[in-house]
């Protein structure tokens, strides 16, 4: 055994044994050094691995801490390898899910909505109507290319907070998220190429991925640690691999937060295969910890990473507002904005700049982070009372959804199927996998809390179970 | 020659002799059955083929009439056929005109403008504002993945004016035309296509054809009656083309608008080698006749017509709202947006519906295409009295702009090189061509007429040209 490892079975021993407990301040570098006689590089190494174990997070200028609280769950277990690149599908089962051939949607249980009614959300409506009134001309003009310069700078200054450097220049705004991946994907690859992703997917990433001609490799992911970096590699060295597209912070629909080292290994390993990496960011902001974890973009020393993220989540969707910074990869980029939509609504731009730089966002963000980690914490012990037992669940960093892994038997895409016709449906694991994994898992939000109408649907939902007289509490 | 042959050429006699002059009605189909001892097939063949020269016009249960004031002045030339289809090229030029990389753009001469300060502006911008002030929370929601419902079944109702009977679920709301243009030939081409277009062509279409990785084939085109259907049917025998997208009312940048015969030849052109037909439409609704053109998609009897539309150059670009109506491509077309952009912005969608059902639309339209027609015809001859002779305008039909081809010694790309550090700028013709076609060509806006600033710029503009001691008036 190496001097570092030695060091870290000994420092994760004091931590399993609750010598440390979560919060709590390790020893230092430097008082680590002298106690175990051993050199700083030693000492450095062990707490790498430590975070790589996701045991321990770095706070800048502070040390190393014990991580917030693990689960006492069962967490969902990670899925195995894919063997090969797969063709994306399940499209059908998105515009079900969508509603989008309906027109009275069901109140879905997995969507992915923010909660829109509080009222820190009310002075961006009043900030609309005032500019709207005011009648400026601009108004009614195409906005530039590449996005409002005003809300280019706000983005510019909050992305301080996960560590980045941009310049209002690095950034273009997009219709959505969705947008910025898009076009992420088309600035990077050819049609035939190959990208890597974490599993469960995204499934708006993997449409977007069948839409540019591309096969997607599915990487098992661990519900607490990310992306395997081991299959990764293996993976690059297997299949002509030209990015990889992750969302390693408050991921959805797993929820973790990958820790600072393995974001960084992760960039490593793209380094030297030379390929881009596909940052989808859009729950960081509503990270439970702050500040804010950082972003692989933040360590981006030769500009490969292109960071997207959107306003869909942490204020409203409906706005149709989000941004990439795509490195080097900006002309391209640019080019796929132009021909896609050409610019993004004037109106909207305005009012979110003007939010922002009024103090609103940051405001609200402070107190949705807040409520959706309170709820996480209310509605994981009724979830326990009532699924049966075999029931994981995820155990989110930040956001509002919950990843259930149910027992075997029951199939969430026949389960949805059957709920056609009633007022509510599901958001079935299947759709964030190409190779047709996940069948017995499902999306929950939880945004909102467990308010009358879920509880109601998920109490209803459970009786169509094949077996419901064991919960995961029993 | 054949009867239509000869009674073809004896009615086109009488209009040259002036004996039927522009909006006179011409004798009915019986009568000249009766007076001539022809069929009523040779009738309607002799009067199709007037169509087709674009000397008589039909409309519905009133007959033929001979056409507007044909113009006085030299039109544009047509381009002669490209020998191959080709890799589209230019995108430096339209950074360079859409000021992308410039704080501040010049003022452009040739931008495609609407005027935004029109008082039927005023009640949109009111409205907008009540519905934010009014702050109901599906403002915030994600909007249906198809669009507003209200404001699909508004555009239905609009498109019957072209003569279309569509259904609002025949609708897909786009963030611009260019989306819908975009969507349209992801849904209908694979890499590798060849797209057939009528030349010059409006250069976003072009960038998106590339962008899907397409070639383009350029097709002469008439600046009056429109894409020369032989040029396309001798294209489209030799090389692999998967759909034909037209601008063919009020098209930008030549202004025509193609007869009803016209757009009926082509249709069965288009069925006869069984692709799909593409119909840009953006301009449409600003023809200078009321009620206006047909669009091909209302002849469309196998819903091989993709109509695409926005409210950009009727209300305002910056709403960012489209259309397309992309018959039996509809899952292709909702698959596209779904990847490109997920949605439309929930509020514009919402103000522009109780703009549209309140009357406001057309009320706007009413006022704009008289507007714009008088601009036109003030500001040409301004135009004859001031360029260089050899210059040789367009006669718009309809929209607000003209297309100048200047004398063959202008290269209008090395002149806007040259306007560099200068308060304005131009679109050079270029931009309209991938085969490098159109070098001594510029458009022009007149939305507003000739102001001021327009006056300004123009005469500075002629001061750089080499010989300036002729005008088209000597
Ligand atoms: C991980 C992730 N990326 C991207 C998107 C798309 O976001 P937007 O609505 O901003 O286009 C979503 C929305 O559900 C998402 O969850
Ligand atoms: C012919 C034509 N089609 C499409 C577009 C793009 O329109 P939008 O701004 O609605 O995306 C334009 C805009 O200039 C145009 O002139």
């Amino acid at each position: 055994m190496k001097l570092y490892e030695a060091l870290t079975e000994h420092l994760r021993g004091q931590i399993n044994q609750g010598i440390f407990v979560p919060g709590d301040r390790l020893p230092s570098i430097r008082s680590l050094t002298r106690e175990h006689k051993v050199s700083i590089t030693t000492v450095q190494e062990a707490y790498r691995q430590l975070e790589l174990l996701n045991l321990v997070v770095a706070r800048p200028k502070s040390g190393y801490f014990v991580r917030g609280q693990a689960p006492s769950h069962p967490l969902p277990t990670t899925a195995r390898a894919a063997k090969r690149p797969m063709e994306v599908s399940q499209w059908e089962g998105i515009l079900q899910m969508l509603g989008a051939d309906k027109l009275a949607p069901a109140f879905s249980l997995g969507h992915a909505m923010p909660d829109l009614t509080s009222d820190t959300l009310t002075p961006l409506l009043r900030l609309w109507a005032r500019i709207a009134r005011r009648g400026d001309l601009s108004l009614l003009e195409y906005d530039s290319l590449r996005g409002n310069l005003e809300l280019r700078e706000q983005v510019a200054r909050l992305a301080t907070h996960s560590g980045n450097q941009l310049d209002p220049d690095d950034i273009v705004i997009t219709t959505g998220c969705q947008e910025a991946l898009f076009s992420a994907l088309k600035a990077t690859t050819e049609p035939g190429d190959v990208v890597a992703v974490d599993s469960p997917c995204f499934y708006g990433a993997m449409q977007a991925i069948k839409a540019n001609g591309l096969k997607v490799m599915e990487i098992p992911t661990h519900p607490e640690q990310g992306i395997s970096l081991d299959a990764l590699e293996l993976a690059m060295e297997q299949w002509p691999i030209k990015a990889i597209l992750v969302t390693p912070t408050c991921n959805n629909p797993l929820g973790y937060t990958a820790s600072d080292a393995h974001k960084q290994a992760l960039y490593r390993l793209a380094q030297k295969f030379d390929i881009a990496i596909i940052e989808d960011d859009i729950y960081g902001d509503l990270a439970y910890t702050w500040p804010r974890p950082i972003t692989i973009k933040s360590l981006d020393t030769d500009d490969r990473v292109l960071l997207c993220s959107s306003f869909s989540k942490t204020l409203a969707p409906g706005l149709r507002l989000g941004w990439i910074a795509p490195g080097r990869f900006r002309s391209a980029v640019v080019h796929s904005k132009f021909v896609a939509t050409a610019a993004s609504s004037t109106l909207p731009q305005q009012a979110v700049a003007a939010f922002i730089s009024e103090g609103g966002y940051e405001r609200h963000l402070r107190k949705m982070r807040g409520q959706y980690q309170r709820n996480r914490d209310r509605m994981l012990p009724w979830l326990e009372a009532h699924f049966p037992a075999g029931t994981r669940i995820s155990h989110p960093t930040g956001g509002y959804i919950f990843w259930l892994e149910l027992p075997e038997e029951i199939d969430c895409v026949e389960l949805n199927r059957r709920l056609e016709g009633e007022p509510y449906c599901i958001a079935p694991g299947a759709l964030f996998s190409a190779s047709g994994k996940y069948r017995n898992c499902m999306r929950l939000n939880y945004a909102e809390g467990l308010t009358a109408q879920t509880e109601q649907a998920l109490l209803s939902l459970l009786k169509t179970f094949p077996e419901q007289n064991t919960s995961i509490a029993n």
